[in-house]
């Protein structure tokens, strides 16, 4: 697993970046791109309640200069099991101690970014591609295990053995690159970058006007990440 | 990764079972059941081209007495790059000794049992199942790399790794009691726990009114087990 920059022999190369519309996602495909991937963009409609990020990340991947962006339809919310797809309620006002303490919140879906990841390596193994990156990461965040590197490097693992590529000699990479950053580092990265965070949705249940809530944990994490780094917030909130 | 049988102390738990149609998932299926779970049965819409598997799963999980049946649409024929879902031609009339000697067909499904095992997991989460069963065999198989004992185990850890329940003392376990037998073997198994093979579709490419072709890989393994296992084969062939 690669959470830092990449070398100069894997400029020109494609890889497959996980993107949400959200803030760390797109962080992670300005830092692709700025590595000279060829980035092909993939987001998922798997019943979240926000849909709006959808069109957050079409704008994002358009305004990144992503190669493609794939929009790939699966339904989790078939099996329940997280107040994100629907069943019950989204954790509001919560303090960053109990935000940060460690628990696994309702917003957590059951086994997300193992089948997100998966099915990027099926595109990557379709595309000739070796490279994966999510913008996972274990510092400010709502403490999913599917966000911290001992998992993502068990999947490169898991990957490379269960892949044609992986198993013939051209083995997986999965890229972290926001693993061990703060909010604040990323939002400072991506503004270096020219990431336009007012395109970029956190929300975890916005209005119809794709205004942020305010009050759930990721809303309360970016607005903590803008004050941290001292850069002006661009999302509207309710 | 269990290949061998429960004990006791796991009867009356909950698994969750995949079960494409074929031979192999239904003995996996009539296994799981012998030993006492209650069988949460799923199959993948997954650009296929033999969509009659699918039937042959529903009437196969009535018969074994699965506690439920769902099919899961994951539509993997948009990224291509395999013939089974219509990229290319299906390997016909191999050797044994082709079939077996370690390379992998154009049969294979980019990271096919990845997404698969994933999505069951996200599923076992939602129901709390701690079980999950997979009919993958390593030894009369067509060289898939997701189909061997080193990447189940892996799966496992890494499902361990990424999830509430795996990190929070409840433990996945991915279960392949076929792993290391040969096909007559599984089918003399399944006879014993009284699978009706002539439910089951092992070919790739069946015709219109659900008869096998004779001659691709998955047909060519399941007469020589039959024969090996001196069982008359029930398979309706063109």
């Amino acid at each position: 697993m690669w959470t830092g920059e990449c070398d100069m022999e894997r400029k020109d190369l494609q890889a497959v970046v996980l993107l949400s519309g959200g803030l760390d996602s797109s962080t992670t495909l300005a830092i692709a791109k700025s590595e000279g991937f060829s980035c092909h963009a993939l987001s998922f409609r798997y019943g979240q309640r926000n849909r709006i990020e959808l069109e957050s990340a079409r704008r994002i991947a358009r305004a990144l200069g992503a190669a493609e962006h794939v929009i790939f339809d699966i339904d989790l919310s078939l099996f329940g099991g997280s107040a994100l797809t629907g069943d019950g309620d989204i954790p509001r006002d919560r303090t960053e101690q109990d935000i940060t303490d460690g628990s696994i919140p309702a917003s957590y879906v059951p086994a997300r970014n193992t089948v997100f990841l998966s099915i990027g390596l099926a595109w990557a193994e379709s595309l000739g591609a070796c490279h994966i990156f999510i913008g996972v990461n274990a510092l400010d965040y709502s403490g999913y295990p599917d966000c911290r590197e001992e998992f993502i490097r068990s999947f490169e693992h898991t990957a490379n053995l269960g892949t044609r590529s992986g198993t013939q000699g051209s083995p997986y990479s999965i890229h972290a690159p926001l693993v061990h950053l703060t909010k604040s580092d990323i939002i400072r990265k991506g503004s270096k970058l020219g990431v336009d965070y007012s395109m970029t949705v956190s929300c975890y249940d916005p209005d119809e006007q794709g205004r942020a809530c305010a009050r759930c944990d990721a809303c309360l994490l970016r607005k903590k990440g803008f004050r941290e780094a001292g850069i002006a917030d661009p999302t509207r909130y309710v």
